[in-house]
């Protein structure tokens, strides 16, 4: 066989990232999951959980800082985020994935060592035990999702060094995109408050439905697209460059569906 | 090949269940997942937490009530020894170990679902949030081990219906002992804070090297062995006759030492 017969043999992957208080209040996050669930073939979902580590925090009296929309994770925050996004956001959308019969597995980088990463240098801002990914060992993951098994990843790596670290829920899903587009055909998937990119942002029903460099680059000029929805569309293509079939931006409730703004190069 | 040759084949298992404020503090931790990382070949570790999620359910203002050495776990509880079990300790201990090359897992019961609980009956306590243990899917533990990874396991179940339940680590390393003897040559070993089941409670060296039944039955009618060390030693014995191997009664800085007190039928 060539590789242009085992590229189409791929098997499809979708890799679905959902933060915010979607993943964080039971109702909403039992629709999500429902909604998962009815995704076909092989997927992988990633979770954020940052207003209950906010929240957490507030209870505990350790103050919240954000640079840069990053929060800053000193060693008692690093606790705080261990015990929320590892434990109480994690193992819910685990027990309730299978009660649903998703055979879900929750994961952090320092489970089987499947994502590494190395404390962010401090240059203009000390963001403290956040870490910038290093490593994914994709086999792990290939492994069991070959099985049928669904991985649910935490926002949180490790250094390999015996530290865990804060890392960002989208970064997580673009890096374990990336690795994982060796051995599947990746759908990479982020759910935002609207429907996808809009094209009117007065009208939610103006969704771009597809969204290419050259489109993305005439939309920027024409100030259509613009602030911070740049610089994420911006990763989103490195995803692409970096061998991720698609990138879908859609709101949570239409994960199932074929919709929202779709990123091919 | 008859069975005889078939069992006298099997690999062995180590079961580690550690407790109490070793897993809980950083240096006698480090300490002991070493000592652990030295136990040749398969191994599980099963770990505590309770002093930690003491200490933040009173962080959090929520009183922590015992009853017959149980936690009674409301839905705030349920929360925290999530957080705690689940997250915290853990996870710290997943990194930790692989920083020293051990290819460590963390896993609850609803993680692959591998272990399945019933929330405890109300008769004359009411738990709460407390399982009973009813399905251990032995297979997912084998195919994990087999593989040369070490599933750290957390005391929190589920029920398969979208709840975790809080269960004491004895009780998970009992049952994960009893369903991976058909598969392992098991040795289960509990750590205490005795170096072993002393013969007199005054002498910290008196540790009985050997318990049988027979010798345990004697031991209770002479008052050697009292108190809330019967129905302990008993459950080892239940574990015995359920197929476990070995029980071994150490004290945790002894674990990857031929010492303590072996327990056999």
């Amino acid at each position: 066989m060539n590789s242009v017969v085992k590229l189409n043999s791929m098997e499809k992957l979708t890799i679905v990232k959902v933060g915010g208080k979607i993943v964080e209040e039971s109702i909403s996050l039992k629709k999500l999951l429902s909604d998962f669930s009815k995704i076909k073939g092989n997927k992988v979902l990633v979770h954020g959980g940052g207003r209950s580590a906010t929240a957490l925090a507030s209870k505990l009296g350790i103050e919240s800082e954000m640079v840069n929309g990053r929060r800053i994770t000193n060693a008692e925050m690093l606790k705080v985020v261990t015990m929320v996004y590892g434990g109480l956001v994690n193992k819910q959308i685990v027990a309730e994935l299978q009660a649903i019969h998703v055979n879900a597995l929750g994961l952090t980088g320092a489970d089987l060592n499947y994502m590494r990463s190395e404390k962010r240098p401090v240059l203009d801002v000390d963001y403290g035990y956040v870490g910038d990914v290093k490593e994914v060992n994709a086999e792990i993951l290939v492994d069991l999702i070959s099985k049928g098994v669904v991985p649910v990843l935490a926002p949180l790596t490790h250094d390999n060094n015996g530290n865990l670290l804060n890392t960002n829920a989208d970064t997580i899903a673009s890096e374990a995109a990336k690795a994982l587009s060796g051995f599947f055909e990746v759908t990479l998937m982020y759910c935002f408050e609207k429907k996808g990119v809009l094209l009117n942002e007065n009208d939610d029903d103006s969704v771009i439905e597809f969204l290419t460099q050259d489109l993305f680059d005439k939309y920027i000029l024409d100030g259509i697209v613009k602030g911070g929805m740049i610089p994420k569309l911006e990763n989103s293509f490195e995803a692409l460059k970096a061998g991720v079939k698609q990138v879908v931006i859609t709101r949570s409730d239409q994960i199932h569906l074929d919709a929202g703004t779709k990123m091919m190069l």
